[in-house]
């Protein structure tokens, strides 16, 4: 598949998520209006749809039909959305802006959108546990791992670290520890989401969690990088004081490990056997030179 | 069983459920130490344990073995203690006791409670995927539940219409939906839990629901009373202005609508056709007749 047939899949299944998340909240105007309303406005506002994708091309790599992982992928992003509203709170980050709008808090108001986290988190496991298309021991599976990706081992245990570490120097090694579990564990579990729906097992399923995760660190250093140099759509040196890879390997050998994590999480996912679209997919985020799927 | 047997069978029960809630927690100082110490502060504090008792004795009531519902249980109790949380912030009710101690954003800070409130919930449901003592088909029932449980008709719509209500005039109706969200929805899955571990199913499930249902608006006149007449364990006036069937209903006619709900409780859990500790477990809260099970 060339480039330009390549983003348009990309855009068509990005379409496909936009739609399918409209359809699984409250309609505009249900009551209490501040939770349904800032729910919406949280998670149908403009995005990548970066996990939500992940997980559908994870899914036809390894032979599922299109629409088969669609509802687990928009699970995905549910609780991802839900964590950026969380990350954002005034007892958080304390963030004014998210991709160039006012944050669900500033938005609506702190009680609704702390709700409304909760409930999109909620919603998610709804979907899972509903969606007819999946085996019952497949959504049990689903079930399992998003608790562990959100859990005391997950989500929220990346950014209680994230919160603790600022003004306090991190070996390398506590730095990929916090980065994986505040953003890593959520696409290794949208990835293997899209292999479980696909009937991946064992080794290759574990291969293709592994991949996401070298991307996860890959990405991570991405928007360090980003920070850094201003480029991003994250208020430039909102983060300075954080200890991050860029400022313990400087750039240069920051931008050395961010590539080698591309590389590795190229390799992985070759190990898992299956088709390698979504590896082209996150490897366009860096400029990166395309590979032919 | 006379009274004092069946009191021992309640606090052996409320011994079981403390004892398998410290062991589904991450152990005391496991890192983050922040969020996992909020959690445990959280959920291990002393309770009545009251949602996973109900839970435990339903089972019982229509057959189960003793321990067959007991993860099952603690979920419902990790929620509830989510809810508590959430509840006590800030930006909700700004609490700073509750039963007397420190409440968990006090005791430790508003970003850990919050996180912690957000990783019980999530733990509810990998207890419940990781019950192997349910079959699948239960799991996914359960976690479906427990999602329309908390959802945006559930615990968080409640509590989202409970802040919205302050200074408002309701209608009866109205008082009744709130009260409902806000508490009722988490006894009904709670005991729907208990009765479907038992495998009781349709109508008599059902009606499992519609007694917890009824339970539910009697607890919630019942804490309303105990809020203006002081006698409760919190603070005394604390929802004045906030419109409750006392309000609107008198003391007197307040109490005998509560008295009321606790009948159809009784009724509703006669027509499923099971034990009925259940019920005489709740009706003691309420210093009503004990019936003998």
């Amino acid at each position: 598949m060339d480039d330009a047939a390549f983003l348009s899949t990309v855009e068509r299944l990005r379409a496909d998520v936009e739609r399918r998340l409209a359809e699984l909240l409250p309609a505009e105007g249900q009551s209490p209006t501040g939770l349904t309303g800032a729910a919406r406005y949280a998670l149908l506002s403009p995005g990548k749809r970066f996990r939500p994708i992940l997980t559908l091309l994870t899914a036809i790599d390894f032979g599922a039909a299109e629409g088969a992982a669609l509802d687990a992928a928009c699970a995905y992003e549910m609780v991802h959305t839900a964590s950026l509203i969380l990350d954002d709170l005034p007892s958080m980050d304390d963030a004014n802006l998210r991709r160039g709008l006012a944050t669900t808090h500033r938005a609506f108001d702190e009680a609704n959108a702390i709700l409304a986290a909760v409930a999109l988190l909620n919603r998610a496991y709804g979907v899972i546990a509903d969606d007819a298309g999946l085996a019952e021991s497949a959504r049990v599976e689903l079930v399992a791992q998003l608790s562990e990706t959100i859990g005391f081992r997950g989500l929220t245990a990346g950014q209680a670290r994230d919160l603790d570490r600022r003004g306090r120097t991190l070996s390398n090694d506590e730095i990929d520890l916090v980065n994986h579990q505040k953003t890593g564990v959520l696409l290794v579990a949208a990835a293997m989401a899209g292999g479980l729906v696909a009937g991946v097992t064992g080794v290759r399923l574990a291969a293709v969690g592994e991949s996401a995760r070298r991307l996860g660190l890959a990405f991570q250093i991405r928007d360090d990088l980003l920070d850094v140099t201003g480029a991003g759509d994250k208020d430039a040196g909102k983060d300075a004081g954080m200890p991050t890879l860029v400022t313990t390997l400087g750039e240069a050998g920051a931008r050395e490990a961010m590539l080698g994590y591309l590389d590795a999480a190229r390799e992985a996912l070759q190990r898992a056997g299956g088709g390698m679209s979504a590896w082209r997919y996150a490897a366009g985020f860096f400029g990166a030179p395309k590979v032919v799927a």
